[in-house]
C-alpha cells in the first residue's frame, strides 16, 4: 500500500502535488467540481453525520475518501490548520486562451497579470476578481505564481469560480484580445491621466505588472494606454494586489 | 561579550526583539530615525565604500555597527534575504492618541483598523496609507497585529513614514475623533449606499474590520455611518488590505 502510494506520488510528480485544507476550502472545492481532487482525507473526529455528508458529496464526483486520525492529517498537510479536512489536488485547470477568445463575455472585463510572483498577492487578486465580477484573469507562464495551496487559501476559494487563463505569452494574448475590440490599459504610475478620467465602462483589459519591476516593456508596447492610480507620499507604489483591487473597483464603479 | 549580550537580550525581552533586513529597509529605517535601532550588522562583503557610508549614517544616529560575515547575518536573521544588511530593532514608536488629538491634521483622513490580525495585510495597509496620504492609522491593542519585521517588510518601509496611533480602545478613540468634527464611516457590505455615493471629501475616519469577523459591535455602535464597496459574486468580501486600499483610493479620488 505504502509502496503503491509512493509510486503514484512519484508518477504524479512533486511539482504538481498540492494539498488544500480547511472545512470551507475543501468542501467548496469539492462542490465546485472544477479543480480535480485525487483523494480526500477526513479526520475521524468529525463525527458520523459530517463524514457521511462529505462521503456522498465525494461519491458524486468520484473522489476517494480516506478517514483517519487528525494526527495523520497534520503529518500529510504539515500544518495543524486542516480542521479535519484535507484534499490532495491534481493539476489546476487553467483555461486555454482559445476557450476565452471563442466565447467572449458580454462587455468583458479582463484582469491581466504580467508576472505576479507572490502567491499571497495572486490569491488576493483572484478573490478581488471574483468579487468585482471580472470575466477572467489572464496570466503568463514566465515568472508567474502558479495556483497552489497558498494561492487557493488566500483567494478563499475564488480559484474555483473565476476562469484563469494561462497563456504562453501575455503580450500575444493581449493582441488577440484587442482583435476582439477590447481596449487594454496598463496600470502604471507613469501614466499621465488618473484612472478615474478614463472611460472603463466598455470591453477592457487591465494589466497589473510584476511586484518589483512593473509591466514589462514587451507588454507595455502592446497596451492601448495607461492608467494611473493617484499617489502621494514617498513610497511611490502600492502592493500589487491592492493596485489590482483598486483598478477593478474603479471599472466596477463606472459600469 | 557573549554573556553581556545575552543579559541585554534578556532585558530587552523576546517579545520586543525584531530584526529588519535588506538594503532598502535597513537604510531607510536608519535615515528616517524614528524606530529605534539597537545595533546594525553589516556583511563584510559589502565593501569599504558602502560600509563607511553606512557607518557615518549610523554614527549620526548613535547606532552601533557590527561588521561580520554574511553567514553570521544569516544565522541572526534566520534568513538569507538580508543582502548584507540587518538591524536589531527596539520598541516600535506608536503615537499616543493625545498627540494626534492635540495636533489635528488639516482635513484629516484617518484609517482605523478594528483588529487587523494578519501581519502581511497590516503592512500592505500601512503602505497604502502612505501612498494615499492618510493622516494617521489608528489601531487598538486587542487582537491587532503589532508592527514587526514582516509588517515592516510588507509595508516596504512605510512604517517609517505614516504615524500609527495605538489606542487602548478603538471605540473610545473614534468618539474622541468625533468630538473634533471627524465623521467616522465603517466599511461594511451591509451598508445601504455604495461608498462612491458618500461625500468623503471632508475630515473623515474610515474603519476596516477584522479579517474574519468584520467590525465589532462596539465599534459599529459608535460609527456615524457605513459605506459599502459594491460587490458581486459568491465570495462576498475582499481581502482586508485590498478593502482598505479601495476606501483610501475612493476618498483620495473625491478630494
Amino acid at each position: 500500500m505504502a509502496a503503491a502510494k509512493k509510486r503514484r506520488d512519484a508518477l504524479l510528480g512533486n511539482h504538481q502535488r498540492c494539498w488544500l485544507w480547511g472545512r470551507h476550502l475543501v468542501r467548496q472545492t469539492l462542490e465546485a467540481n472544477r479543480w480535480p481532487i485525487h483523494e480526500i482525507h477526513l479526520a475521524d473526529r468529525l463525527g458520523e453525520e459530517e463524514l457521511s455528508r462529505l462521503q456522498s458529496l465525494a461519491d458524486r464526483h468520484h473522489v476517494p475518501v480516506i478517514v483517519e486520525t487528525a494526527t495523520r492529517l497534520t503529518q500529510l498537510a504539515k500544518t495543524k490548520d486542516h480542521q479535519g479536512y484535507l484534499a490532495k489536488m491534481g493539476i489546476f485547470p487553467y483555461k486555454a486562451a482559445e476557450e476565452v477568445l471563442q466565447n467572449p463575455a458580454k462587455n468583458p472585463l479582463y484582469l491581466i497579470l504580467d508576472a505576479m510572483q507572490d502567491a499571497y498577492n495572486f490569491g488576493a487578486v483572484i478573490r478581488s476578481a471574483e468579487v468585482f465580477g471580472a470575466s477572467a484573469i489572464v496570466v503568463g507562464k514566465h515568472r508567474q505564481a502558479t495556483v497552489n495551496s497558498l494561492v487557493a487559501r488566500s483567494s478563499v476559494g475564488a480559484v474555483n469560480r473565476v476562469p484563469i487563463v494561462q497563456s504562453a505569452d501575455v503580450a500575444t494574448m493581449i493582441q488577440l484580445l484587442q482583435t476582439q475590440g477590447i481596449l487594454v490599459y496598463g496600470a502604471s504610475e507613469k501614466a499621465v491621466e488618473p484612472i478615474f478620467k478614463h472611460d472603463l465602462s466598455g470591453p477592457i483589459g487591465l494589466v497589473i505588472g510584476n511586484e518589483g519591476t512593473g509591466i514589462s516593456s514587451e507588454v507595455q508596447a502592446v497596451c492601448d494606454g495607461f492608467v494611473r492610480i493617484p499617489l502621494q507620499g514617498e513610497i511611490g507604489s502600492l502592493n500589487a494586489a491592492v493596485a489590482a483591487g483598486i483598478v477593478l473597483y474603479e471599472a466596477t464603479r463606472q459600469r
